[in-house]
């Protein structure tokens, strides 16, 4: 019985998902899910981006937490469109409390959509939102051996940003085994190296996510 | 029927639990429920505390990951009995999965048990292992808001372990804020501030296990 429930969740949660992916596909939005342990820098990395592309693409995000809203009220006083959701101790987001959050966004006004998931390496990678891809970011201090012991997530990214590089000289932590072991699970993802603390990086990062638009938008054109 | 269901697996998994409790309280082992992110340095704090106290305490080990027997290795080459656990896609262990584990070990021969949880802030909360008590770790490069962010871990906790405090030069972690937080969250826990790198503040946290240990037996004995 467990078993059936879960197949129906997931079945209800798929269905919605597609929704919420039609929908952004009429709007031309191209959405990013972005998943990573706690603290290792999703909130700066979308500061960083925003500040990057601010001149090229509108930029709005939904913000996964299990409470506070923290930091949706940081990129509210950068003047970035934000939207919380608070999961009440829910592991992960969904695709219907997305679905929520896009009936609160002026859709017509965005370009790239960020949906923060809540942080943890685990639950996120089983529920689809409707997002057009997935990033993974994760910061030097948590280690090299990160792909090995949550290997569903780092399997699922269409780009991997490795944050906090500003702290290799600190930290033990081995960027050529790492990009071995990345590679090993995922051959195809994009790598970046970043610091959210001094901009390293960003431009090549923000640059990619600026093709993956153009490239996004070609294709629905020709349809 | 989710909720239904979800009640099912609470109740079943609390019997467990207590058998679990019975077993090691009928054995005298102290076992300590080790909750925090990924990478934030359980296993680093595992192997210090051993350093610590291996002439005063037999210690072991059963260690919780979704995939990969990276950290039982590393213990097991320090010499330190562990079993691993692979929850195959679950984002906590459960009382069931560690009484397997229990069956696997010389109960006699252990004084304290370490139960190195899955890397994450928020399942592991939800499940009694018949463990003793709960101590969360929390690294500095994490950030100061974690206690906001994922309260019902940080309320659980009967001690908290400030870790990589060698990195606090490096980092934004305010100290002064975060204590405020987590005392306003728990004001009854044990507060240490470690660096697993550098041996930092591990006396005082080995001691503070020494004497729960002793106040454990001493509670029994007068049963």
């Amino acid at each position: 019985m467990e078993i059936k429930v879960l197949k129906d969740i997931l079945d209800a949660n798929n269905q919605i998902a597609q929704q919420n992916r039609q929908l952004l596909a009429s709007k031309r939005i191209m959405a990013i899910n972005l998943m990573s342990s706690p603290g290792s820098g999703k909130t700066t990395l979308i500061l960083r981006t925003v500040e990057q592309l601010k001149d090229k693409a509108r930029i709005a995000v939904i913000e996964g937490d299990v409470s506070s809203s923290i930091d949706a009220e940081k990129l509210g006083q950068a003047g970035i469109a934000a939207i919380q959701i608070n999961t009440g101790g829910g592991c992960h987001l969904d695709a219907s409390m997305v679905n929520s959050a896009l009936l609160n966004l002026r859709l017509d006004d965005i370009d790239i959509l960020f949906i923060e998931n809540v942080g943890n390496l685990i639950c996120p990678g089983g529920f689809d939102l409707g997002e057009y891809l997935r990033v993974v970011i994760l910061s030097t201090p948590e280690g090299d051996d990160k792909p090995y012991k949550y290997p569903l997530l780092f399997t699922q990214a269409r780009a991997l940003v490795v944050n906090k590089t500003d702290l290799l000289p600190h930290v033990s932590f081995d960027l050529e085994a790492f990009t071995r072991a990345f590679k090993g699970l995922n051959q195809d993802a994009a790598l970046f190296l970043v610091s959210g603390i001094t901009g390293d990086g960003i431009k090549d990062w923000g640059k990619w996510v600026m093709d993956t638009l153009r490239k996004l938008r070609t294709q629905s054109d020709a349809k």
